[in-house]
């Protein structure tokens, strides 16, 4: 019998192959889950770190949980160049929101081997970015920007467990947080599949992301009263669940009167939440976004003033928390120079609208971002993909990048 | 030390107790909640069997799930006078629904002790009236009228448990479900709060309920598609609950516009349910009900018509499902003259907007109601209530329509 070696994998077979074996590291039985320090992620953390010490990086995860790896450059005192992305997904979530941006960095580190890259290469899997556990993204982001308070640390998720309680529950310790706080860095860069239709419909593999737009996230309460379905004239309710959906109706005309803003009511519960009672409770999301800062808060401001004149009018309660605001984020102009350098010819500069970590970020380490073509849109959904040749291009890209970086370095 | 034996307690006030306690017997740490056949419920049946047997009663649980509790006339062969209510509760209920009827029917039968009442009493505690569990409300009275057929039982609840199962787990076996239903039988009468302001209006404490108001129920999904909040454009996405808001409207739209009518929306779910992410699937129950079929089914037709618009209109799939339909029902005019004279003068004769077990069993058993006051209309929520007077009352008003019932029996 003859034995044939297997062909070896390119990167790109790689990095993809590496992200659908995670997407089946889950919490839910058919389709990808994983919140922040679940079970689910600590398997996944487990092998991902596999992955990185293959590839001659020192492992660890910090007391915000993001795993980190580092690969030691050959110029000792540099200033480290970071790359990552986040390793949490939604609910039912695709194979590539996230995961790509750490299974191509691992990939471009490893690929440096033997080259003199002069700077330490950190690669970081954030812990927490889509905000599903706990209803606040950038959990793990916002540690290493220093920018996660004690306040948020006492928010809880639907089991009444804080996000200290889950890191103490990790074994790690919240009081460290501060220590997470990168002081400076040469700069950060992330790929992330694009999750829009823009590169798509202009038939290009890749993007230059110049900025994200910023977003408002608020939980909106409607507190009427429950009463018997039939017994209770139409006239004499305060049904919170119709107040709700006047106001959802609200949010989605104003969005589309306003060109470029988009704005959703993704999440609803109504209490008692039985069919012959009257909801006496209604609690919603909203996510506001815009690429520009006056028209995000102007709209914002209307949608809760819609909710503030419903609630009145119908003779409810209206309690409106703001979970988040986000001004819109530039990426770092020398940098994204940088990566327009490492790209083709005529690449694309475009803004982001979904949140990213390099969001987060860009305010405390210059900060670039690579977008990959999303075949029909497709995200948040088990449909989510990627084609291999723009994966290809991509880390082709990440190479050029590290190696000008390691040129600019080794001059100054 | 002086003993002093406690005050007997009127039957009144120990109705209200009993209520009162069997509140706290419940699936939730604070407030009341009682579904089919659950462990709660096991322990309810221990206690009201208890005050069954007190009463002089033969108890024994049907393969339905109901508790029934037989006191024995000094005539055999007349036929049964059945009373009773159910024992099940919707999500934080008041203490009153139901159970009132089921502890005045025992205080009714227990008050006959030492009276030659000729005919046998049984008190019937139903397993299910409110359709929490299993989205079909009456399954209790449905098996004692017959009714309770094989697709219902196949119905799941939440952790998709059947119906058939849940009566197996509770040691009962649903292929003797047949045997439940009862054949001739002298009358049905049930006492119930009126769960609505009329009776309080008019100052009254008691009313005979002359028809119970048809009502349809279904099951209302709407099927659009999953995408990313931030990157999606307003124009490309297929929303399920901007399109299940504008339903919701439409519906309240419809019942204002309809003297008499009420509709309820008061169940939502929408998947994934992500702050994040468009809403792929929402699903809805919906009530409506009438005292006239006509304007009902009218109503209902144009809700349902409206539906399929709102989802064609959008680009989303309607799933409808009609889970009830019942046309009113009058009560037996025989056995409700029978009550009025058992009543004070010019009491009042009102239609109930809330179904009751008398609905379902009023078509196979001559069946009457007697409503007491609610203060302030409440029902469905811990602050549901009664007067001890108005109980007081209506426990004389059963007396004598037992009294009544006896003597035209003794003379047939």
């Amino acid at each position: 019998m003859v034995q044939t070696k297997p062909m070896p994998k390119s990167d790109s077979q790689t990095v993809i192959a590496r992200c659908r074996q995670l997407a089946a590291v889950s919490e839910m039985p058919h389709g990808t889950f994983r919140t922040f320090l679940s079970p689910a992620m600590k398997r996944c953390y487990e092998i991902v770190s596999e992955w990185m010490k293959n590839a001659g990086m020192a492992v660890r995860v910090d007391d915000a949980g993001n795993l980190r790896g580092l690969r030691a450059g050959v110029q000792p005192g540099k200033r480290t160049l970071v790359m990552g992305s986040h390793l949490d997904t939604v609910r039912d979530a695709g194979a590539f929101d996230g995961i790509l941006g750490v299974m191509m960095a691992i990939a471009v580190a490893e690929s440096c081997k033997g080259s003199q890259v002069p700077f330490d290469i950190e690669v970081i899997g954030f812990s927490e970015e889509e905000g599903v556990r706990f209803g606040v993204p950038f959990i793990g982001s916002r540690a290493l920007a220093g920018l996660l308070d004690e306040q948020t640390l006492q928010r809880s998720d639907s089991a009444g467990i804080t996000i200290a309680q889950a890191i103490r529950n990790f074994g790690l310790e919240p009081r460290h947080i501060p220590a997470v706080a990168v002081g400076t860095a040469l700069g950060y860069i992330e790929f992330h599949i694009e999750q829009g239709p823009v590169l798509e419909a202009a038939g290009e593999a890749v993007g230059i992301v110049e900025s994200i737009a910023g977003q408002n996230h608020a939980t909106v309460k409607f507190i009427g009263s429950a009463n018997h379905a039939g017994t209770t004239p139409m006239r004499l309710r305060r049904d919170a669940l119709t107040a709700a959906a006047e106001w959802i109706i609200v949010v989605e005309r104003c969005a589309r009167s306003t060109p470029g803003l988009v704005a959703t009511t993704g999440k609803i519960d109504a209490l008692p939440g039985v069919s012959n009672v009257i909801a006496a409770e209604v609690t919603l999301s909203l996510d506001v976004r815009h690429a520009a800062d006056d028209a995000r808060v102007g709209a914002y401001d209307a949608m809760r003033g819609a909710a503030t004149e419903i609630a009145a009018r119908r003779g409810l309660l209206l309690q409106w928390e703001d979970s988040l605001s986000l001004r819109t984020v530039r990426m770092d102009p020398m940098l994204t120079e940088e990566l327009e350098g490492a790209s083709p010819p005529g690449v694309r500069r475009m803004v982001s609208g979904a949140g990213h970590d390099a969001m987060i970020i860009a305010p405390h380490i210059p900060s670039t971002m690579l977008f990959l073509r999303t075949p029909g849109g497709i995200s948040h959904h088990p449909a989510e993909n990627v084609l291999p040749e723009d994966v290809e291009l991509a880390l082709q890209i990440g190479r050029r990048f590290v190696e000008s970086l390691s040129a600019r370095s080794s001059r100054s």
